[in-house]
């Protein structure tokens, strides 16, 4: 049977032809998620992109589905029975690397402060700023995300040490990697904690008041797995008690934060919503076909598939 | 005769010592800028710090000063005649890089509107963001400050290009060196071009609306030397038909910025108010002590002294 890929990827010119080349003997549709129709879901043997989750219970002939993200939690229950489902987790580890590491420095620098200066007009110093270099940063969650997100602070001349749950050799970006269980006795020493962690029961409000205590009094916390990781009502709290140097959140719980949420002016805490990963740089988007490519190659030679959820 | 050495630096408990060991003959008077006094001035024939510059015309006995910072400008004419002097240059070089790099990620990532929208309770997302990982960053001024944040970008992925008055031999950080001359040959290249030149009769105005206009629409201008290097008004009409990504400005001209300059409220544009340098870092503080007990160690050797001015 002829397979019938319905490629949902936002595709540039040029790159049509890529997959035709990697599946020369398969009918390729193209598509964008907003126009798909249900009939070419209900033919598709494989589908790249990211349709409405509802739409996949319909996708009666899929073999294979292979999402545009790293999260795969919205598809729970959505496709039928014995379908392979690859995410492409890894796509924007770049994109949410650089923005935590932006936010970071942006605290050190108080550049939300001088921002809110400059729409005042007023021309004020204020005073003493931080570095990374030559602190300890600290990733909870050494994963794709986390890695890369060390190998740049590795770069400002910050010492780093990943969590994991599991650790089984090294990891780039990290001069040292502990089990998860080693939390509580490695926060006291960090100058910047980042959770990249995305949720799970083991994960939810992993990062309390009690946690949150355990920091260092000047350092920066990060926030960019998943928003139900951190107690966002202890951190609010914490930081009007004087805690932290600084806070940088892009996913909070829920999402959009309601109006009413504390967050929005708690002090030194800087909120982006939901933007460090997702299609905004052509990186993210490049990387996300090829890595369609590269799965597609693997599937027409039977080999395992990367990235595999189930 | 005995030296009297004044020194105004910021010392910490122990700093004291490492002086009186490298200089163990001499006298050693320790104050501060606000409290030094005229007659201290008088009798000092080495003096470190930061006095104010009119306090040094009583300078009778003085020999060598070292000044704390970079800039010398303020202490021209300030001198008496013969007097050696010396400034920090390279102390603050790291703080700048980084308030540079900060700058740039932050507009790279929309971050002073994201403020703004947190700032109003707003939850928005707004779109395509950069990075400079593949990007060409041009320095105007492959000095400490020019070399320093182009190892940074660097570090990022970033291909760096540094110009220079006269270019004799690689800079650490360029991956290739140009003569200023090559400027207006180099700006439509740059996804990012760094201004971090002196004031000096060849800089003034160097980038002006002709040079603003060579620039790529959607590329980011920083400033971090002197303000006269930039024509603020030709930029801020530039950028409010459109022009450039962002642009992010820790220096001015004058300083501070009047309330009424139209660069407050140019669209995309980030303005610190000189805080890239300065004492805002432990190890720029420390690094003007290595500096000074560097200096005081050829002195007292009769060695040439690094840093020297006139």
């Amino acid at each position: 049977m002829q397979e019938y890929i319905l490629n949902l990827l936002p595709l540039k010119e040029g790159e049509q032809e890529e997959f035709e080349i990697v599946a020369p003997d398969a009918k390729h549709v193209y598509a964008r998620s907003s126009t798909v129709t249900p009939q070419q879901i209900a033919s598709a043997t494989v589908v790249f992109g990211w349709p409405r989750p509802e739409m996949m219970k319909g996708a009666a002939g899929l073999k294979w589905f292979q999402t545009m993200w790293a999260g795969t939690e919205e598809y729970d229950g959505m496709l039928p029975q014995g379908v392979r489902f690859t995410s492409s987790s890894g796509s924007n580890s770049r994109s949410v690397a650089e923005h935590m590491l932006t936010s970071m420095l942006a605290l050190c620098r108080r550049l939300p402060t001088y921002v809110d200066s400059q729409r005042a007009h007023v021309w004020r110093d204020e005073g003493p700023m931080k570095t990374i270099l030559g602190g300890t940063v600290l990733v909870a969650g050494a994963g794709h995300v986390g890695g890369e997100f060390a190998k740049l602070c590795q770069g400002l001349g910050a010492k780093t040490i990943g969590l994991k749950r599991t650790v089984n050799g090294p990891v780039e970006g990290f001069d040292r990697l502990c089990p998860m269980e080693e939390l509580d006795a490695l926060l006291p020493q960090a100058d910047v904690a980042a959770l990249v962690l995305p949720h799970s029961p083991q994960t939810a409000g992993l990062m309390d008041a009690r946690r949150l205590a355990l920091m260092k009094d000047d350092a920066i916390l990060l926030s960019a797995g998943r928003g139900t990781v951190l107690d966002q009502d202890a951190l609010a709290r914490a930081m009007k008690d004087g805690k932290l140097w600084g806070a940088a959140l892009d996913v909070t719980d829920p999402e959009p934060l309601p109006k009413d949420s504390p967050l929005w002016d708690t002090p030194r805490l800087l909120l982006t919503p939901h933007v460090a990963g997702g299609m905004r740089l052509e990186i993210t988007r490049r990387k996300c076909v090829e890595m369609a490519l590269d799965n597609l190659r693997r599937y027409v030679a039977g080999e395992p598939l990367h990235n595999l959820v189930r």
